[in-house]
């Protein structure tokens, strides 16, 4: 195996390492230490990679958007847009064990922006990718690219999609969802509908 | 002054040295040392008060949620029900450097639920009365009270209140915030008109 790969492969292992570390005793547990021993290397051999607890929190937070990112380019494309929208919006809830987690630890590292000030940046891009995702998401479903009523109808549409992640969140795992997925597909059908009828607002 | 007073005074200084620890340096580096040091009292007058860390964290959410909950019922009422509930949720928003604190506090709090298993009940318990706040706005704009409607309107409004405070905290404080109170507005004026239409759906 290269060099690099190697490298790759133990910095993605000490990235989890934080993340468990986060979601069994919080951000306020992660220090170099309780990484390195999660993880199962020694400190000198962490320091050796991240030589800084903030490049350590910083590498797990960009390896957790990129992996959010590769998650949401692996949906199925759909023959029908509001299908394919609703998959895409599905991957991206904490609406599974999995994804509740992921939510969890990007809280957390959301709130150490005060302690490790780069984080801020990946929270803008995230932020920021979620919004590109969800004028493309409108553009599909109306068909129309760039028209004035797109921007607000994005904008909506990326608030409902952090509200309902947020609401999620606090209620009990695996309680019901319905509700939540009908108040996206009610809004899909809605901007999907809004251009039909020429630009009609709801 | 009686001692119960001064004790009460104490606990809420010790809260406010929390909060500022959590926005300077974040959550990690609240400890009863530091938050000692920022209130300039001794380690010992302060584990006097909150003998451990998760006591002095618990209480310092508490308090933040029971100021929230104050500022929410100092809001002046209005003759337009509209009107009145935009002013209500202007006040949740963390639309000033006060409210954004707060919510970035809150965030912090949040994520160190793993921490302090306690603070778990004071998320839950604020995600309720935010619940319950939406329920009797929606009844309120819509004069109906337990309609088979009036649950999924909550849930909507609920959601868009979370989804905005999220997104609002992601952009720069300052930062244009129209578009924000436009989705609230569109949304109270959709629920007073669907009432008036007898309850279709949009």
């Amino acid at each position: 195996m290269p060099r690099t790969m190697d490298r790759d492969a133990r910095k993605a292992q000490l990235a989890e390492a934080v993340w468990q570390v986060i979601l069994d005793q919080g951000i306020s547990a992660v220090s170099v230490r309780t990484v390195a021993e999660r993880a199962g290397v020694a400190v000198g051999s962490l320091r050796h990679v991240f030589p800084t607890r903030a490049e350590l929190v910083q590498f797990s937070a960009e390896l957790m958007m990129e992996r959010a990112t590769e998650r949401l380019l692996a949906t199925t494309p759909r023959d029908d847009p509001r299908e394919y929208a609703l998959a895409i919006i599905t991957n991206v809830l904490p609406l599974d064990s999995d994804s509740r987690a992921e939510y969890e630890v990007n809280l957390a590292l959301l709130a150490e922006r005060a302690a490790v000030p780069s984080l801020q940046q990946v929270s803008f891009d995230a932020h920021q990718q979620l919004a590109d995702l969800c004028t493309r998401l409108v553009e599909m479903l109306t068909g129309q690219a760039g028209t004035p009523d797109g921007a607000p109808r994005a904008r909506r549409l990326h608030t409902l999609i952090d509200g309902l992640a947020f609401h999620l969140f606090h209620q009990p795992a695996h309680g019901d969802a319905t509700w939540a997925l009908d108040i996206i597909q009610d809004e899909l059908t809605a901007t999907a509908g809004d251009a039909n009828n020429d630009g009609a607002s709801r």
